[in-house]
């Protein structure tokens, strides 16, 4: 390569793809690495969860993306660790660069507050794989119900469970009470979608508590439409199998259920950790790494870090929320000071992180939305976030089939990826349940990850 | 269930779907078993393999098509046994049901002549799973070259062999000759991807058998100027993790790769074989069955066996291909000839199959067809292809969005679906692979079925 200055961007996310791309024409030479050849649209990866749209509808290639930087070369790689000293970047391969600037975007994981044990049953949606294997979970159990005859594992088939009630809980919760009382509603003969539970959980006082209260109460009634319950003030004590046990207050509740969605809260990436222990970074206790004004870590000037791996304070003190929106304003702020240091100009200003508001759906055309502190909710904030997310989904392709696709299902109630697809890594073999019932015997534990057929 | 007449259906292919269809209507109380819970579109599977499509534009949820019909109930299931004197039909989880009227639909799977230890590097694409698996394999090494430094590692991962030069072998190398020379071409920095080589198998005399002899040398044509090589009367000898030994007459010839996909033959699933053994029915090589002029098995006239299945003979008496048109003519007369039982009617005439042609498609605008004995080729053969299929496409929201997607990336040599997801069965680690270059140590084997991140 050329005696340019030289930039690594880890992670293709929102914030490094933001980055990325405002370097587009930059006089530096640019190395972005990720684990995955695509950028994923998060927000959406509900809708994958819950068969409304296909993967690749909501996900990017990145050489795609960013093909026709010619300043630009993207690296498949998984990236094990930083040498700030050497102002190199170690990949689990072996290969290491070297870069000027480093922007350091690898984002968040689920998080199960010391409870790794309850992934398994209960898994996050962090990823594409995570997606479909919750809508083979959620498909699977309306299939396996049809086939029972106990009430008692019917109805626990039929219970979904979802913990955290953020605004991907309340739009998974709103996803599943649309699948059982509208798309699935003539599909089975024995059992009737629409009997399903559909409980949604959050430790806090209310739901969705980034919005206003009036916003989410609204919200709380959009759900009751849809059969969902929402559990306030609940903590989740233990998850198997068969079963949650929360924490109310005074008294514990144990909900039989075979579908537990985790939604609940994240940590940052293991790169995050080992990034904090080269830098000495202070952290939070979610490890997010403190950074200064500039995004950048304490003495280290050519080091920063943005999006959920980023603990970065607003005007008032209070650290910023792990979104996209504020993700890749901080992206664009980090390529924007290093090309001023590229120039030999003088530092930017600080970084200002411009809330444009906060928007969540709860079903066919409802919604709530606090948009530049207007609150919106019903149909127009369903179409404020319509308009949004397909404004920001990436590739214009996608962006018009992911709008057929909406128009169509809004009109016909129909979801056309309810595919259940590959393994999930579930608790149950399908076989095994309905045999177990036919011989009335008791469940057995863990056909752990059984091909499903 | 009511005293009416019971049919099961086993499968959800072309087949069982149309047979499933044609009762709607009837006097019968019908039961479709599958062990999936969608039909899927197989002739368009290969644009899943290839990053055209996702999987949810190719398959529909068999409960969303046949929803409608009072008189269907779909069961996920795996049918372990068929019992002619009981008139039953037995589940793996111990479930069973009686029958009147049995229709077999239960498909094939890929062949590999009795060297099964293949598939794990050569994998089939017979379903959606696999053909993630091939999607997975072919951008993987594309990803894996550009990191490579070593010219004769790198032409190893830059060669694709497709074994079988049917229509499926034809598309196959037709659509990665797209993506090598069209869609990556801006995307990496090392490598050239036009360098690739694509290399179509065949064991017969010339590619595309079942076509005319002008149409099958002008889709070598097409094809070499996709850059693909047809090797003509080349037997696969081996199949290992870096390369395929081929039989050339007399001599012998090895091709370093890591990609070979398997279009070759095709067998008979495993329910099949039971059935013929526990009907004492006659079977081919394959393991076909064979049926009378009405489809049915000799002595059991309550079973029809049709598809992939039937061993099934013209006019002329040669057997019928395993073709969608056959097991849609074949499901659509099976339902018939039961209906006409159940009213107490006399047989039908003898089932004949109608044959409309035979299509194949070679890439971007180009196609071969017969159809009705007309030999088309370019443009007018591909958009003949483009209706058939839009019409065969099973549910309207698919087909909306499957035509979009085809004009879309028809203009723009974009693919959207080509994301790297789960895990592939595949011969490689990326970063053992990469590290062992960068080590010069040797290749070591069998990092087999590495989780890629």
């Amino acid at each position: 390569m050329s005696g340019r200055s030289k930039v690594i961007i880890i992670g293709g996310g929102f914030g490094g793809l933001c980055a990325a791309r405002t370097l587009g024409s930059a006089p530096v030479d640019i190395i972005l690495i990720d684990r995955r050849n695509y950028h994923l649209f998060q927000p959406l990866l509900y809708q994958v969860a819950t068969g409304s749209l296909s993967p690749g509808e909501i996900a990017a290639p990145l050489r795609g993306v960013l093909g026709r930087q010619k300043n630009t070369r993207v690296l498949l790689g998984d990236v094990e660790d930083i040498d700030p000293a050497l102002k190199r970047v170690l990949l689990a391969d072996g290969a290491s660069f070297e870069y000027d600037s480093l922007i350091v975007a690898s984002g968040s994981t689920s998080f199960y507050y010391g409870n790794d044990q309850w992934q398994k049953w209960a898994p996050g949606l962090k990823s594409l794989e995570e997606a479909t294997t919750i809508r083979h979970k959620i498909l699977y159990a309306f299939e396996v119900a049809e086939r029972l005859s106990d009430p008692a594992l019917r109805r626990a088939w039929l219970t979904f469970v979802i913990v955290g009630a953020g605004p991907t809980g309340v739009e998974l919760a709103g996803a599943i009470g649309e699948i059982a009382r509208e798309t699935l509603k003539n599909d089975f003969r024995s059992i009737h979608p629409e009997e399903s539970r559909i409980i949604l959980l959050d430790g806090a006082p209310r739901l969705l508590m980034p919005f206003p209260e009036d916003l989410a109460r609204k919200a709380e009634r959009s759900l009751a439409k849809l059969g969902v319950q929402v559990k306030t003030k609940a903590m989740v004590k233990s998850v198997d199998q068969a079963s949650v046990t929360l924490e109310l207050g005074d008294h514990e509740e144990r909900l039989d259920t075979r579908t537990v969605i985790w939604a609940g809260g994240v940590t940052v990436a293991a790169l995050g950790r080992t990034l904090a222990k080269r830098t000495g970074a202070e952290t939070d206790r979610g490890g997010r790494i403190k950074v200064g004004p500039d995004l950048t870590i304490a003495e280290f000037p050519d080091i920063y870090v943005i999006g959920d791996l980023a603990l970065s304070l607003d005007a008032e003190g209070k650290p910023l929320a792990g979104v996209a929106q504020v993700a890749m304003q901080q992206g664009t702020y980090a390529a924007k000071a290093i090309v001023r240091k590229v120039q030999g100009k003088p530092p930017r200003k600080a970084f200002e992180y411009l809330d444009k508001g906060n928007l969540a759906v709860i079903g066919r055309a409802a919604a709530v939305a606090n948009v530049f502190g207007i609150h919106l909710w019903g149909l127009p904030a369903w179409l404020v976030w319509v308009f949004i997310h397909l404004m920001y989904i990436v590739e214009f392709q996608s962006r018009l089939v992911v709008f057929i696709k909406w128009a169509i299902q809004d009109l016909t109630s129909s979801r056309g990826a309810r595919l259940i697809t590959g393994t999930a890594n579930t608790d149950f073999d399908f076989n095994h349940e309905i045999a177990c019932e036919n011989c009335t015997t008791e469940l057995k534990a863990d056909p752990l990850g059984a091909e499903v057929h």
